[in-house]
């Protein structure tokens, strides 16, 4: 069951800055592409020209946020003995990253499929985050 | 109790862009705001001047990307059937806003006092907003 | 009568940082929508694919500018006993930023006549900014 | 005698983007150096420490959209005729645009002298601007 | 014969900021450029809309990055002794820039011919650029 | 010896975007960490409270870029079997980047050394860029 977010306590902070302030938080480059998979279902569902090409600008952008807050994540958040721990790391963000860009990727796509294959990727990297966020 | 975040089902989504993809959520302007009262904490426990001068300089873009992002939700998420059941809104997006930038805001000041309004503010909206999605 | 801009005074200033510095003017806004007119009817006026497509790409960072300066007005010049006084403020910006945005605005639309309403409500804001300033 | 500004008919339009919409207007370029000015004239006016470093960081923004606007006025508005019939208008954009930067510019100095230096060059540019915008 | 590029000496700093630091490299434009005649060329060979589509949106930023590289040497790094030295930079320095815009320009076009010549325009800024650091 | 810049041949591409259009080039990162070593020694030998908060100011924007460029050849530019070929180059990235970031990076450092050690770390990074060019 899931508590609504307001009933989450605040007090756990996560994600970003270079401060660094200590604050990251995967949830940041999930609702990128929660958001990339909405585009992409609403383009398939949409045949207009304008609206089309709107929805690529768009994707574009938000693809390249998710690339930008998972190598945040990646360079900022993890650690030498974070890599050591988890020795396929390096790997599963290099993919996740290639899956957010261009090739085969988010941006050069528009089959959510593709978006949901990126959101398993982050859901990858979240779940080795909080497990060494609750070491 | 609050469930480890890679447990809740990515499925209800949320979130922004202007498509729109109609993913919005109030935690990305919360987790902007988490980092500025980190920097604030950190600031006020660090004299050295090379450092308090980065720390201005990140609060200064976190701040803007809290106004930016409640600034969002204010134009693109919220509608004028909201607007009327919830009259306090349109007040509380000026305030928060305001809360997050110049001023006495959270740009201007160094207090983490300030930073935790600012998130009082943000959970205010939350909870509005997660109301109106579950109606 | 229109005087040459070059002839009006520079010693009234207005405008926008978070300082803040005190300028503000919602010029920085209406420049803006009156490029979303010109693309518009340039649009229209030309079936060419490549130049339509670099409209919309266009057309969507001029809106975005649009938005960004009306929220700037409104979080950050007016105060509280500007909305007391002009009830209809916040409703004027929020459909405002809604018109230059996705859903049926300036964003979402290449009808010259959206951006032509844009530029009203930017202007009834500039009466009641300028109104305000004399005050 | 100045007019208010809503007064101004807004079917003149002036200003900027690349597609190019045909909208182009110095207003943009002497709005940012007002805005410097003032940010100066506090910053002299201000020995707290954390607002001038605020001061320069806004600052440094606001010189760089000063040379942005002017750089754009001067690839983008400018043609060979207007270079041939203003013979100084090359050295007059290089001059001013230096002014807004490092070295002895506004973006080096916090002597408001200098962004009225920088906003009486604008002026000069303004000036040819509106003459070739009535031939 | 060409050196690998990680065979040659890094000590000879080059290209832009406006602290001034002092390094400028005309290859920062360069490069930009070679990257728009490459997607003119993928644009020519495939014309699957979506690809054409992304090849415009990128295409439109890294011409933006092209005047912005050229115009930071134009003001930044060269001074009133060097247009009095080669009196065609000015000139050279518009056309280059206006090669990289609307119009006729980089922007508007997808002719790899057209990218091809903003090419040979940097290469002269180059040489000049060369020339005179080495004076 | 190294050849003046402007004979090397033009026609070896390299460098960045995401369509992608297949020029990348280390140098764009090596610039900027080049910018921020200079930027260090100008901040060392000027004590001007201004000058070193525009000197913190940019050198976090330079570095910023060092660390994009980087990620951009890490995800864009090396594929699976360049990571089989080179296993070192996971750790070598993240290091890079780290070292261009806070913490103990070249953002939190004014020392020379910082940014020297960074440039090391490009260095090894372009050497195999370019050996995977040539293969
Ligand atoms: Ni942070
Ligand atoms: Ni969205
Ligand atoms: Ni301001
Ligand atoms: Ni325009
Ligand atoms: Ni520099
Ligand atoms: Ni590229």
């Amino acid at each position: 069951m899931r508590l609504p977010r307001f009933l989450t306590p605040t007090t756990v902070v996560r994600a970003h800055c270079d401060l660094p302030c200590g604050v990251y938080d995967p949830a940041q480059a999930r609702i990128e592409a929660e958001s990339i998979k909405a585009i992409c279902e609403k383009y398939q569902a949409n045949n207009d020209p304008e609206f089309r090409t709107r929805a690529l600008i768009i994707k574009e952008q938000r693809s390249e946020l998710v690339k930008h807050h998972l190598w945040v994540l990646w360079t900022d958040y993890f650690k030498p003995n974070h890599f050591e721990k988890y020795p396929q790391l390096h790997g599963l963000f290099n993919e996740a990253t290639k899956l957010a860009g261009g090739g085969g990727g988010a941006k050069a796509s528009t089959d959510p499929a593709v978006a949901e294959k990126l959101l398993g990727k982050i859901e990858e990297i979240s779940k080795i985050f909080w497990e060494t966020k609750q070491a």
